[in-house]
């Protein structure tokens, strides 16, 4: 058993080309990292996602969030969509562990931003999370700030997916989900750009699984399942992207990623907390401005369509991968949840 | 009696400059035109804001649309919040007759576009609306066509305020309201930048009204005043700007239009629909783009108060300047609305 | 070849039991009836939803509106989603007579409600649309008001599909698209509720369709598809239900119409007016009531996933609906779309 | 000097009949707690507003949430408008004290809920939030967990306002702001219904301040003013009220907050979050529902100007009070801001 992503099994999404590493950090300067406690009842982590290299207070990039639905506890959006900017790294991890992952944040922050709250405003920091008490002790708050420092530091341009960081302990359609990756090339005016997204998978009715079209969920379960757990799960999807987009613009894009939600199988259940943020590289905002007036670039909304399926397409394989690369996993009181690689017998990939 | 406006009594709004005539057309390009039908029952007309004089179907502005209070049947804004553009002339007329007006202004916008509906999409008319049916026969929809056409042939940069165009029948905090105007200077990097507003003014309980803090209300109904007409008004704030916005940046803007609505004394009642529809010259969005990437300007966010309170101050003399250059008015059924130049021996201006 | 539905092709979507009819009139009171124009370059016509059989305006129904994508020209929504009530007939036509039907409903609503426009406000029209340019002359504007008449005395429980009223001129991922409907029984303390779609579908890129899990648009237009037309569709979505909802309760409810498009192979391009619109017949709201305080009933939310289940599942149901039922249909300067029946033969059903 | 109200200085807001107490907590069983660190540098607090006597995580209220501007950090409002509900007290503190505040609350919500995480969901943690930079070591996050416990613990229908709890370091329109409320009676059918305001007041341009229709600001500061600091404010707006109301209902409701800030002077600047959150005491919504079906009540939506007004002037009210009863106020680096008390002399109060 290994980390073979959904690709390695003969599995394609769409017919796009995929940037280099096939992850979100495809996208120039994005970086991710992860901080993973698995030991016991103890199954959780942490994950974040640098959006790029330089001070991300100081230049801001231009972002969007929407809620697919809203059973949820992600703290940062309503800024993001006031002012359609982000000024930190994105930290996912568990839902109750939202508010020590908001203040590291701060601290982080803070700690290379001296104007902060004296000579300027504050810092808006964007947690986003899922509920992993399955398999992890969830109330025991486990995570602790030094699991966010640590996230950041060991952040880079590649990363693993499946049962690691904030999906350490993350259900996904009643198989041990997680991380996942993908990106897709997206052509314009003869240059290539990237739209990268990374999920934390959480969600799904176990039957109702579709891999690529194939009603694997029926196969793995033998069809008429009995519904133990009820959906109390969650996705967030973050996506990156260089293409130059306006708020608005990417507020279109990042909704397409329902598409790839439904196209495995989930109708986006009552419990199932499903956001997403997504950010353009393509422009920064200084935080300090010295022109009253600014030049931008963005996209000739025509071409639009073809960023709308790229997001649709890698997303869709972004859930995959954090499934297939999930390592069977035990957790809280012994719970388990098991790794799709354990069913692959009932499938005919590859 | 005649048309003088509000600053012709000494009222001055804020402490910003206002643009050459005060109009919303001091924002260049931007031409009023209106249609007015009074006689006896019918007490109504159309108002035409004309945003530039190219083909505004090819070269679309940056737009954006708030909804204050929704009891309203404005047309239009779905695709305006998608697509962040407007792509026809703004239509004011009664609610009975917007589905006429619509279908004028398609029309018209067919007789100059013959690729609409044949080898491209079709178009979004935009057409706000307010009741009238105190003073005029809403129920007969006088309205035709013609009035539209005419409205838009007759539009200029100079253009009359008062009981005029769609506002011929309305009524404002129980005085005759309808149509009035204001403009602000802006300035950015050493240029002037125009705010105009034109708002079709129909709402108000008449005892509330407050003219530029004076309760102007109490003064002319002898304050306990007992309510006759429950509100079922509305107004539509129009706003045009050459400052360079995003859509997004828009929408913050045109919400800044509901200080105005509090300040002249309004708490936005239930009966009363509130819409502002605002758009910038400042960039043209081609419908036949050839780039895959294209160039805007926006506004640094960091300078923004300056055009809120320029809308707020705009908006609030456009109001009144709807009030005092209304004429008092008899329409259906006899049925009379007062202008605010009868009371004026009860306030205590200039 | 005949109106076969797809269920009488073997076709099932999910494991929930179907209404008596299969149709959204399967919600009682439910009335549904068309205009047909198909007559050489006349290729269009009028559905009307009828939501219950009293006077609509005195006795509102609880109702939400969701905006999946907005390139679309529906209008009424702004009030609906304000007051949470729907007070017309819905009517469905082609996107440029949207002014017509507008001005013919109000008509209508006038013709048996004396109090509006005198004693009491004005109405809000519902009038949703698609653009059925490629087989009608829509230029033409040939929808008289006549026409919405028509659509309103003929209606009934039962009901023809495809090619017929509003859906007589559209296309549907590059078949024959129109009116397509289906419902779903949910079980609610030993009671049956029903879940009742109507759609009228004119979106999708034709190679992209999806029939409940089959590839069909590669399998019948041997995959390596061209493109000719970009998509410049649309799909609007009415969900009538018995059940309890709040307003909302229903807004969360007819968002999970998206996933139904999702599952037939669509991503919402972005020239796609995806617009959908629901009621409930469960509570009604008296325009004159009497009381302050009034009760109504609502779902227990923790049952609110057996609702969105029904929804994806009879919208699914009603997109294939409308497609299978729908006749080869030629109209404007020759332009063909082919029945999906004449391309049975590439596929597997039965 | 004293914590005299502003009524007692003779300023009524409007005509409606106050609350027994002129408080929020008029509304039978809700209570607030405060927490106050005023020493030197640290000038902060939390002020806890507990919505009933019972477990509010069982027994939850229906809840509405407006954003008038973004640029806040509060916490909590996603699930609020997805699910209508709110199951936590409202926590108010400094900005960056948000993910300390977060992480008490969940701390407090299981230690009397055992099931939380374990056999049933997470819990939706509500936190909002002003900058008290100015007057407090903000970076220092000197708030800690018991702080949020005292101020539970600590909580009552009789409280405080002025410059106490979250409202210790608050500024408001270049004066010392903070904690603010007061009450309206409406009557329905015959019954006393009672809408509560509480506010965290920290905004507005000192010059702009506006005192039930007087100019303050400009007599205070002697007109022209010279804005040393720009807005960096915020203010938060909490509403309770025992009318049954719906979640639309109340979200309308909420709305009309915006109309006490502009009455109060504001245009809701660029930095200002603005952020209004309410909730009815009317109706319970049981996390372990065993009906289906449930009944709830709701306003008569003719009746809702009623409310509308009680919410603008109880509103305008309570941030008057909470300007009022805040004692002059020495913190950070000794930076100083004064009571409205010691200005008195320049108005024309009493």
């Amino acid at each position: 058993m290994g980390f073979k992503r959904i690709q390695d099994y003969g599995v394609k999404i769409g017919n796009l080309k995929c940037g280099e590493n096939n992850l979100i950090t495809d996208v120039k300067g994005v970086k991710v990292g992860h901080t993973t406690l698995n030991n016991g009842d103890i199954t959780t982590g942490v994950t974040t996602i640098i959006p790029h290299g330089g001070n991300i207070y100081k230049e801001k990039l231009i972002a969007a969030s929407h809620v697919i639905n809203g059973f949820g506890k992600t703290i940062g959006t309503i800024q993001i969509e006031e002012l359609g900017t982000l000024e930190t790294p994105i930290v996912l991890t568990n839902t109750l562990s939202v508010g020590t992952a908001s203040d590291a944040l701060i601290e982080y922050m803070l700690s290379f931003n001296e104007d902060i709250g004296i000579s300027t405003g504050t810092v808006n920091p964007v947690v986003c999370e899922c509920n992993d008490g399955y398999l992890n002790d969830i109330r025991g708050r486990h995570i602790k700030k030094e699991h966010i420092f640590d996230s950041i530091n060991n952040s880079g341009s590649i990363f693993e997916e499946g049962a690691v960081g904030a999906g350490t302990g993350m259900t996904c359609y009643g198989l041990k989900g997680g991380i996942g990756s993908s990106s897709r090339i997206v052509e314009l005016e003869g240059n290539d750009y990237t739209v990268g997204i990374l999920v934390l998978s959480n969600f799904g009715i176990k039957e109702n699984f579709i891999l690529n079209g194939l009603r694997a969920g029926e196969k793995i379960w033998n069809q008429s399942s009995d519904r133990i757990e009820e959906e109390k799960g969650s996705i967030i999807i973050i996506l990156a992207t260089d293409i130059p987009l306006s708020y608005r613009q990417l507020k279109r894009v990042i909704k397409r990623s329902s598409v790839a939600i439904a196209r495995t199988g989930s109708f986006s259940g009552n419990g199932s907390g499903e956001i997403t943020i997504g950010f353009t590289t393509a422009n920064r905002i200084n935080h300090y401005e010295e022109s009253d007036i600014v030049n931008i670039k963005i996209l000739n909304e025509n071409m639009i369509d073809k960023v709308f399926l790229a997001v649709a397409d890698a997303c869709e394989e972004a859930i995959l991968n954090s499934i297939i690369c999930s390592d069977t996993t035990t957790g809280r009181d012994g719970h388990i949840r098991k790794s799709l690689v354990e069913y692959l017998n009932k499938l005919d990939l590859e």
